[in-house]
């Protein structure tokens, strides 16, 4: 699965982008990023997306996710950054903050991957494959181990949307149990889901 | 518990509003009124707060409960009317347009008395005690069955503001477990509740 990165997306070669990953987080999160890369691939090969997109997106998705508001707020001038992000913290707005890293720092400019990693943790209204992908990757890698996670893994390479959908649905009344803020575009997304249901 | 009103909220008398319910609503819906009337009367005795406010708000809260967008649309050209009230169905708007309606065609001006009736269904924002009893007396009524009601209806009476924190917790779980559409309003609500609590 390892492979050398073409130049076609990333200006940084794969093994200084690894480097770097091992560096920027603890080894727990590095695994759980290799875990998340080699499911990203799995589903790439099953659902015939590009393989070094999901590559990419996957390796880079979680390289903010320890990183202080302070890094992110060298970003407060960008036209994309909100300020509502500082009010739910880094789980909201890790994913943006590596967005902004991958396309600043490691010069990547394909619109795919930076949605897909700005988009990782809550979902996006009218996810791409590339997007659902990395989304689905990181919630049944195969670290992961939530009570009926199996059968989420089965359900992604049977019914992609069906397990975005099941991870939208669960991620919120998790938030809920642990009486823990949701981000409100979180039910903005949730809400579209049942529309196009219904 | 019947009483008359003292002319201090409402124009009309008890039993004009008692007429007018019974003929606006289902048989089942009326009783179902009465009940929360019955219960808001007494959590108003038990908390020492105002037993006609709690009757009227009571009576009035489901007025509009079987009435169509055409009835609230009268109401359009209002101050408060809120148009996206109109993607959520009565499930969310029968409370203001009962509000409406009290203040409009039964005179009722008491702000309290409005914005129970008002914000019935999803909280508000920083609850009067006069919301938080209508609020709960509609969820833990005796005719209500769902399971836990017999704990919620005993929490009312020892801790008001945790049955509301119940209410608006478990009415989104409830709300994602039938997959219907959550009114971003009540997100809103719920995180306000969080950050009070941590």
């Amino acid at each position: 699965m390892v492979k050398e990165f073409s130049d076609q997306y990333i200006q940084i070669s794969r093994s200084t982008l690894i480097n770097k990953l091992e560096k920027q987080l603890s080894k727990k999160r590095f695994e759980h990023v290799l875990r998340v890369e080699e499911m990203a691939l799995k589903l790439a090969d099953h659902y015939q997306a590009d393989e070094e997109r999901a590559s990419i997106s996957a390796l880079l998705h979680d390289y903010a996710k320890e990183m202080s508001e302070t890094d992110l707020l060298a970003y407060k001038d960008h036209p994309l950054f909100d300020s509502e992000w500082l009010n739910y913290g880094s789980a909201i707005w890790h994913g943006p903050l590596a967005a902004f890293i991958g396309n600043d720092q490691f010069g990547i400019t394909d619109e795919q991957i930076l949605k897909a990693v700005w988009g990782h943790t809550i979902g996006e209204f009218d996810m791409t494959l590339d997007e659902k992908i990395l989304f689905i990757a990181d919630y049944v890698e195969e670290g992961r181990d939530f009570p009926g996670v199996e059968d989420v893994r089965a359900m992604a390479f049977k019914d992609l949307d069906k397990a975005v959908n099941y991870k939208i649905k669960n991620s919120i009344q998790h938030l809920i149990e642990k009486e823990q803020m949701i981000y409100p575009k979180t039910i903005l997304i949730y809400n579209d889901w049942v529309k196009k249901e219904n």
